[in-house]
């Protein structure tokens, strides 16, 4: 196939690298030349763009693995500056789905939204890496019997992904509880320590955090921009997830409170008997 | 020196590791001879009890390594039985140190408590392993200008690890805000994401769910009767750091419910910056 790849970060690039090993001609797009130039260099991409204009017509598929929020501007310019054939899909790798696949859908008929559930803790092209999406789960929103879903599900496949087909408020429902609460609830960690007054204590704490801390409070430290968008962008299920989050958090310090330490216990096996439900082998 | 390890877990198998390594002699002691034969076959210790009438009584030191719960009552039948001399030096190496050393210091005057952070998911002699401590953090409780302390700092140095003294009140809240708020914090993660009371959402996020979930998750699924004994053991400073991880989780919420997406990037950022300053290079 021939495959457009616009964004050139660790997903873009990460997909690059997969689908030209699997023999498929790709091109990549970034405003910024040296990245295109790294991108081609590692093998991630056949040939680069810097603008939209001189964009090729004839894709069978381009990806759109911009920030969150460059998303439907990009496709917006694709279609304003005409490089759109009536059979191309165009897909995304956003994570929230409901806002984007709205406005897509309206942009294009052949827009296709994904999720492809993968990363690390680092970002852009020098950290892209093979076999990124190998073993991951990935949202591909539509029906399987779509043609349109079906080869975005086939794609995602063929690196290696899990797929699993929904509609968008159920995928913004579910990701809510997983990925958006996680950021909000770990944020909190790091800024609730700053609130120790002693300047003695906070300096010991500090001294003595060890990897406990380190996990929980990481997906809180990520990218300040892409939380803000995540939760613009997925307000009420955030909500709600928060609403219960506090309910929970609720019961923990009243079984603390009032010293029913077996009910404490109770509550922590629960939660060490839930995890391993969402962690996949 | 001669060196007893009692309780031969990761902690005290991976001690024990360390310690033979610099020339120690070095005897462990459980009460399951299978886990006292896998500490001697991985060259852990030099010899093995499963009863105190039969420890040797002429010790520079004795760690205390069992759970938590086993600290006092272990030193209580030390003492009972008759095997310390008056210059053995025993110390512990519980998450929580007032009770602990509060106890210890009344049933025997050469007792330091310590607090090494180190570990990794697993637990059991099996997980033990060389190098567990070096680079982590350690308290010490006492000053350096104490014979004892500084003995048992020293021996925790030898192993690679940074020691820091200070006192029990200071080391339990320091604790409660990186270590033992962290895994109510991350227990109600668990427990939240099981209010969603759709099966079908429930299904999806569980499949969907991915390292950011993972991650912030981990601490709050681990041993539940450990997390049961860190808050009885330190439960006002935990209540306090609960309190104000309250306050933080609120103000996120109200940036979101009020739409104030700036000042949420605002306090994401802060949380951003705040995360370096406890995480050791």
């Amino acid at each position: 196939m021939k495959i457009g790849i616009i964004g050139l970060g660790l997903i873009g690039g990460s997909l690059g690298l997969d689908l030209r090993s699997l023999g498929h001609f790709v091109w990549g797009m970034s405003r910024k030349e040296a990245t295109c130039e790294s991108a081609l260099e590692m093998g991630a991409i056949d040939k680069w763009f810097s603008d939209f204009i001189h964009l090729p017509q004839d894709n069978d598929v381009i990806f759109l693995c911009t920030p969150i929020g460059g998303i439907i501007p990009t496709l917006q310019d694709l279609v304003t500056t005409d490089r759109l054939l009536p059979q191309t899909i165009v897909t995304d790798v956003g994570s929230v789905k409901t806002a984007i696949v709205t406005e897509g859908e309206k942009l294009w008929s052949n827009f296709v939204g994904s999720h492809p559930m993968a990363g690390n803790a680092q970002s852009g092209i020098q950290a892209a890496q093979a076999h990124l999406f190998n073993a991951r789960p990935c949202a591909v929103i539509g029906q399987p019997s779509s043609p349109q879903a079906s080869l975005v599900a086939q794609l995602w496949r063929s690196v290696g992904m899990e797929v699993y087909f929904c509609d968008t408020v159920a995928h913004d429902r579910a990701v809510a509880w997983i990925s958006h609460l996680p950021v909000v609830v770990s944020a909190a960690l790091s800024l609730a320590c700053d609130r120790e007054d002693s300047s003695a204590i906070k300096q010991l704490s500090r001294a003595l955090a060890s990897s406990g801390f380190a996990d929980t409070s990481r997906v809180g430290a990520g990218n300040p921009e892409l939380g803000k968008w995540m939760a613009q962008a997925n307000k009420q299920s955030l909500l709600t997830a928060i609403d219960n989050y506090e309910t929970s958090l609720a019961q923990l310090k009243q079984t603390i409170e009032s010293e029913a330490w077996d009910d404490l216990e109770y509550h922590l096996t629960t939660a060490h008997n839930l995890r391993p439900h969402y962690l996949r082998e």
